[in-house]
C-alpha cells in the first residue's frame, strides 16, 4: 500500500497545474532529467506519442507531394548569418561547436536551431528553371535552442525534435494555398490524433517567425487560460531567396526569385495533450496515439489461476488489433497495478476474475471515467473499438467545453485586463501596432496568440481598436502563454 | 541529347569503382555535399532508403519487446570519459559544444559518437530490482564522429544517422542470446531488405568496440574484395555497469551489476546495397526499399495523346499498391526519361505507345534486365508482383555469386598474401593474437573482417595458425575494408 500512495499524484490540477504537471510527467514515467539542464530522455511511454504523430503526418505529406530527406545538422557561422533578420532571432539561443578532437574549427559550426540557413545554399544549386518548382521537403530533426528561461519537459526543451518542411514556389499565391494546406494537417493531429481542439490563424507582425513576411499558428489553449504555441507555418516571401541567391529562369526565361515557406511541429504538442487532458489519477492518453490501447489484469485467486490466465489470453489474442498488455505479473497486487495503469494513462482496462469466467463477463474501466462496466467476453472486441472511439469524441468534446469557457471577448482595456486577470483569452478588435502588444505585455503579461482565420470576415466597420482607440484592422486573441 | 550524355556515368564500375560510386550517387540524386566537409544532404531518393530500413527493423524490436526512446545528443565530459577504453576509442573524433550564445559553457559538452555514457546514468536510477530487467531500448538518431579520413558519401560521413539499441540483463546468458537475435535481424535488413549477403561473426580482439567484451558483426563484401563494417551488436560484459553503477538487487537481495549489449546499424547500410547491385548505368535499387516501384512513361504522338494518357492512367490506378510514378512531362523525349529512370534505379519502367494501346501490350523494362519485355494489359499487375520478387531473388543471387568468386581460403601467409592482392577476402586458421593483426596489416594492407559463426564448428585440430604458425584458435577472414 506504501507503494501505490507513492506513486499518487499529490498536487491537484486545479489547484497548481505546473507542479501538477511536473509531477504527471514523471510518475507516469514519461521523462528523466539529465545532468544538462533542459535536455531530457523522452521516455518509451513519451517518445510513442511522436512516432504515433510521424505516422499520421508523413502520410498526409507523402499524399501532398512532399518528400523526407535529411540536412546536416551542424550549419558554418557564414550561413547562419546570412539573413538578417533570422540571424537576430536566434543567434542568442545557438550552441557553438568549437572544437573536434583536439583541434579548433576554423569556423564555428551552429548547431541546428532550425535548417532554412543550412538548406538554402542547397535549393540555390538545385533550382535553376520554373521546371524544378515546386521543390517540397520536410526532415525529421533534432533541434537545439539553449534558451535561458527555465525549461519545462516537453514545453521548453533545450533539445527537441520536431518535423521542419521547407518549399519552395515560382508564386506566392501557390505558397500562400500550401500555408493553409499545411495548417489544416496540423489540425488534424492536434484534434483528429490528439484530441486538442485548436485555433488557427495569423502571428502578429512583433510574433511572427524571425525572416517571414507572415506566420500562421494553430493555438490549442490549456485549463490555466495560457495558449501554446505549437505549430507554425511562415510564409519567407523572397527574403531567404534573395539571401541564398535562390532564382530560377521563368517561361520566358527571365530570372526570378522563389517565394518560400517553412513549418514546423514538435514534441511540444505532447505538453498540449498533457495539460488539456489529463486528471488528479495520472496521464490521460487519447486512444489514437496510445501503442497499447488495453491493458487485461488477471485476478489470480489461488487455484484459480489457470483458469483465468487461459481466459485472460482468449481475451488478449481476440484484442490483438489494439496491442493490448497481459498484466500477469503475480508479486504486485491488483490495486498497484489498476493505479500504475491509470497514472500511464491506459485507455481501457479490463479486469478477469474466477467468478467473472464464471459467469462469462468481465470488468472494464475507461481511462477517462470513473465508473466500471460489465462486459460480456463475446461483446469485449466490439466494445473496445467502440468505447476508444468515444473516448476519443469525449476527450476532444470536454476539452472544446473547457476552452470555450476559458474564452471571452471584449471591446476595452479595462474589459479585456479583467478578462486576462480572470485566466481567460480574450477576442478583442485590435490596430496592430507593434508598441500597443509591448505595452499591453507590460501591463497585463497577456501577448497575441493569433489573429484567427475564424473571424477574418467579421465586419469592423465602426469599430475601435481596444487599446488605441484607432480603426481596428482585425480580431485577436490576447492571452498568456507558455 | 546533350544533356542524355551528361547524365550518363562517364567511368566504368570495374575500372575505378571508387570514381564510379562518386558519380553514382551524384548523378541518381541520393547526396549533396555542404560547405561542412563530411556533413552531408541525404536526399529524398537516398532518405527513403533508410526510411524502409526504419520500417522493417522497428517491427522487429517491436516484436522482440523492445521500445524506442530518445536520449539526448549532448553528453557532458564528465560522462564521456567514464570508461576508460571507451574514452580513448573515441575522445579523438569528438564534435565540442563550448559556448551556447554569448556565453561560454562551464562543462564542455560532446555530441554523441555514441550514446552509452548518456544513457547508462539513466539506467543506474532506473534498475533497482531484478523484476526491473531485462531492460531493452532503442533510439534512432544522429551521430557525429570527426574523422579525419577522407569522408565519402554514406560510407564514411562525420554526421550520419543510426540506431542504437541499450540493453541490460540479470544475466551473460541473456546479453548473450540477445547478441545472437539482433545479428539475425541486421542479417535480415540486408539480405531480405536490401538483397545484400551478410557474413556474421565474431570482430576480432582489435577490432572490437572500445569497452565491450567482444562484438559480432556482419560484414558485405563489394565487388572490390572490400569488406563494409554496417552493423555491430557488442557485449559489453559488465564494464559499463562497473563505471556506470548500473546494479540490481538478485532474487536473494544481494546487490549484482548488470550484463549489458549495445547494437547499431547505420546509414552505411545503403553503402553496402550501392557498391553490391548498382551499374555503368547507375543506381540499382532493390525493390524492396524503392518507394516507387514502377514508371510509366507514355508515348505522347501528336494526335494521339489522349488515348495514350487514358490508359496509362489506367494502369497507374491498377498498380496503387506499388506507387507508381507517371511521367507524362511534355517537355522532354521519352529516352531522356529512360535515361534517368534507369540512372535512378526505378526497378520497373512501363512503355505505353499508341500502338500499344491499339494492340493491348505495352513494353516492360526491369532495371537489371538488359532487355525489354511486351507485356498484356490484363496481366500487368500479376506481371510486376512477380518480376519485383524475381528482381530480389537475382540480385541477392548475383551478389552472393560475385562474394563467392571473391572469397578464398589460405593456410600459410603466403597464400594469403597473394589472395590479398589479388582482391580476394581469404579464410585462414589463425592464432588470435593481437600482434600478428598489427604485423598482418602492415605487410598487406588487411585486416580481419570476422571470425564466421558459419566456421565455428570446422575442427582446429593440429590446425595451426597461417602466419604464427602456433596453434590456430579460429578460423577468419582476413581482407582489405572500407
Amino acid at each position: 500500500m506504501a507503494k501505490v500512495q507513492e506513486l499518487a499524484i499529490k498536487t491537484k490540477k486545479e489547484e497548481n497545474i505546473s507542479e501538477w504537471y511536473t509531477e504527471v510527467i514523471q510518475k507516469a514515467d514519461l521523462i528523466e532529467y539529465t545532468d544538462v539542464s533542459g535536455c531530457m530522455i523522452f521516455k518509451p511511454n513519451s517518445y510513442q506519442i511522436w512516432e504515433s504523430i510521424q505516422i499520421f503526418f508523413n502520410e498526409k505529406l507523402k499524399k501532398s507531394g512532399i518528400r523526407n530527406a535529411y540536412f546536416p545538422m551542424l550549419i558554418p557561422e557564414h550561413l547562419l548569418t546570412k539573413e538578417e533578420e533570422h540571424v537576430e532571432g536566434f543567434t542568442p539561443e545557438v550552441a557553438w561547436v568549437t572544437h573536434a578532437g583536439e583541434s579548433e574549427l576554423k569556423e564555428r559550426l551552429a548547431i541546428r536551431p532550425t535548417s532554412e540557413t543550412i538548406m538554402y545554399p542547397a535549393y540555390s544549386k538545385w533550382i535553376k528553371s520554373y521546371r524544378d518548382l515546386p521543390l517540397r521537403l520536410n526532415q525529421w530533426a533534432n533541434v537545439v535552442r539553449w534558451e535561458f528561461k527555465h525549461p519545462t519537459p516537453f514545453m521548453r526543451n533545450r533539445e527537441f525534435l520536431w518535423q521542419e518542411g521547407h518549399t519552395a514556389f515560382a508564386t506566392k499565391e501557390e505558397a500562400d494555398r500550401e500555408i493553409l494546406e499545411i495548417i489544416e494537417y496540423y489540425r488534424q493531429v492536434y484534434e483528429e490524433l490528439l484530441a486538442v481542439p485548436v485555433t488557427p490563424g495569423y502571428k502578429s507582425v512583433k510574433e511572427k517567425f524571425a525572416g517571414a513576411d507572415y506566420s500562421t499558428t494553430i493555438e490549442p489553449l490549456a485549463p490555466d487560460g495560457k495558449v501554446i504555441q505549437a505549430g507554425t507555418a511562415h510564409h519567407l516571401g523572397q527574403n531567404f531567396s534573395k539571401a541564398f541567391d535562390v532564382k530560377f529562369l521563368d517561361k520566358d526565361q527571365k530570372p526570378q526569385y522563389v517565394y518560400q515557406n517553412s513549418w514546423g511541429i514538435s514534441t511540444r504538442t505532447i505538453a498540449g495533450m498533457i495539460l488539456t487532458h489529463s486528471d488528479n489519477r495520472g496521464l490521460v492518453l487519447p486512444p489514437k496515439v496510445a501503442f497499447n490501447k488495453v491493458v487485461i489484469v488477471p485476478l489470480l485467486f489461488k487455484g484459480k489461476e489457470e483458469m483465468v490466465l487461459e481466459k485472460a489470453n482468449e481475451v488478449m489474442e481476440s484484442l490483438s488489433e489494439f496491442n493490448p498488455i497481459l498484466d500477469d505479473d503475480t508479486k504486485l497486487s491488483p490495486g498497484f497495478k489498476f493505479n500504475k495503469w491509470e497514472m500511464q494513462g491506459m485507455p481501457i482496462r479490463l479486469e478477469i476474475g474466477p467468478r467473472d469466467v464464471e459467469s462469462g463477463v468481465c470488468m472494464m474501466s475507461i481511462r477517462d471515467l470513473d465508473e466500471k462496466q460489465e462486459v460480456k467476453f463475446e461483446d469485449v472486441k466490439v466494445r473496445v473499438k467502440s468505447e476508444l472511439e468515444m473516448m476519443h469524441k469525449r476527450l476532444f468534446d470536454n476539452a472544446k467545453n473547457m476552452q470555450d469557457s476559458l474564452t471571452t471577448e471584449a471591446t476595452t482595456f479595462d474589459e479585456m485586463q479583467k478578462a486576462i486577470e480572470s485566466g481567460k483569452r480574450v477576442l478583442v478588435p485590435w490596430c496592430e501596432s507593434i508598441e500597443s502588444e509591448e505595452e499591453i505585455k507590460e501591463k497585463t503579461g497577456a501577448k497575441t496568440s493569433c489573429i484567427p482565420f475564424e473571424f477574418e470576415n467579421r465586419s469592423l466597420k465602426n469599430v475601435k481598436c481596444f487599446y488605441s482607440s484607432k480603426p481596428a484592422t482585425c480580431f485577436v486573441y490576447f492571452s498568456k502563454s507558455y
